[in-house]
């Protein structure tokens, strides 16, 4: 079993031989525009990985990889109208560059097409890969709408907050291992684990991305920090802190975080209150639980020790990220 | 084998005993709402019926009954959105009763909703159902898509257009057969006579949308005639209108149907060059036609006479309806 890179490359290689350049044109022109964008390709690459893990022919874990894909770009597309994301991956998102229709449009189509690629599995693991794949697909779109919802409500907490980013995010990357796996042929007990320890690494995933936001390094991350502080967004960092805060404090960090506050010292005075509060360590302890609660499910997965090691490398590489 | 009021009832009955009220309330209730607010359900009764030719289970194809009425509500509730149409069965659309993003939340949902009904086929039976329903799905997106191209565009011809609704429309029709016969034991010849069937009474289904919409009986249709014209939609009537029309009758529709003349008379006066154009015996023909093919196809099922005439009842309700 090979690397992480090995299968990115592998996957690459085979998704740009994908056609997507089907009529009408405004409904596929997006598709093909938001596939190229091309982004991490982690999903995909752990059902590879999944299936290589059992020595499993990838050839026929590939539509499965691809079927994630696929409905990973979905769930950003209608994301990204939702959110009124105008950015994504450095480019225009789809109902910028086109317009809001042809975004809805193309991300319904773009989730048909996923389901064309899981039908392509064989006959006997097909019930199960469907019933992953749609109770996946449904509990991600609860998980937006709690993230929208959360937008407008004061009260949230940090265990609705880890809810939300269990379903929105983290229970994709469980269905991924788990598919790949059973189109390896693991063991219902050995799906399960790799499915709990891709959920894990997943909350922690999002929780690298919450500190990175406001703790990374601005050469290396990328963008610009402190976004999420400028959009008020309840991140880990903001429900942990308003817990911890002193009355003082609570009231400072809700003055910040109410929109008509949008001064231009507001993510330096926030994060001067993150920093007093400790709030980076706190987020570095939580990450950590998650990743050694992931890797306590893959270490129980009957697989060679080797082929272990490769996905934990992955795991690894996930939560240490700077960018 | 009963008739479309007795399946109808059936699926009433049923469809109703289903759970929708999961958590978030703001994606479920727009599901709830807008299954109960039911519609023709002619669809899952085909489905249903086309189960019931072969004397197959109907219990059995339930789920895909209601697979099949839970994607058509989804495209609603995404189509309301890119159509700005406020009112549906009398009540208000998703979007306009609550907003945008909770339309295209709860309308992605009910997408998967739909997958989880499609996955309780049989083993045997699910790859190919499957495989139907995928196909059918991205087909109906196109037909939208070009629906909404067809708004904008000027030279949108006859063949265009019933291409356009066949996408939209008569694949559904088509599918829903196919999926009941399937699931009912029917041969894959027979499967694919009775999804000809479908498509051909489809398509004569929305023709005669066209034609009622225009030349309906107000009371009987129980909406304001007119709707398409006013809407400037270019509907079978008005582009057979074009292609039979004087140069100047084609300038007078040209004018009627630009969206700076709305004026009070206008349904009046585009009625009237219908009429004199004998539009409306034109539609009746090539409803005809389509019905006629479509029987044809039906007629070819090797199934009982008995049980065919049950669908050929339904095939000309659905023509000679008049609402």
């Amino acid at each position: 079993m090979k690397d992480f890179n090995a299968y990115a490359n592998y996957f690459e290689q085979h998704i740009k031989t994908q056609r997507f350049d089907h009529q009408p044109n405004e409904l596929y022109e997006p598709i093909q525009y938001t596939i190229s964008l091309s982004g991490k390709r982690i999903r995909p690459v752990l059902t590879l990985m999944a299936c290589g893990l059992f020595d499993g022919n990838l050839e026929s874990a590939l539509p499965q990889a691809i079927a994630i894909e696929l409905f990973h770009n979905f769930t950003l597309i209608h994301d990204d109208i939702m959110d009124n994301a105008p950015i994504r991956r450095g480019k225009k998102t789809v109902y910028k560059k086109w317009n809001t229709n042809i975004a809805i449009l193309s991300g319904d189509t773009l989730f048909a097409l996923a389901y064309q690629y899981v039908q392509l599995a064989d006959k006997d693991t097909l019930p199960e890969v469907l019933s992953v794949f749609n109770k996946t697909a449904i509990e991600v779109c609860e998980g937006q709408q709690y993230d929208l919802n959360y937008e407008a409500e004061s009260n949230v907490t940090v265990e609705q907050y880890i809810e939300m980013i269990r379903l929105k995010t983290a229970v994709l990357f469980g269905a991924s291992l788990k598919i790949g796996s059973l189109i390896g042929g693991a063991s219902i007990e050995d799906a399960k684990n790799l499915y709990e320890f891709g959920l894990n690494i997943g909350i922690g995933f999002q929780l690298k991305d919450d500190l990175l936001d406001t703790f990374g390094d601005e050469n290396l991350f990328g963008k610009i920090l402190g976004g999420d502080i400028i959009s008020n967004k309840k991140t880990f960092l903001y429900l942990k802190a308003l817990e911890k805060a002193s009355e003082q404090e609570k009231t400072d960090l809700r003055l910040h975080y109410s929109s008509a506050n949008n001064s231009e010292d507001k993510v330096e005075k926030v994060k001067a209150i993150f920093t007093r509060l400790n709030i980076n360590e706190t987020a570095i302890t939580e990450i950590d639980k998650y990743f050694k609660k992931g890797i306590h499910y893959l270490d129980m997965v009957n697989a060679s020790e080797e082929n272990k090691e490769n996905l934990r490398e992955v795991a690894r590489k996930m939560i240490n990220r700077e960018k």
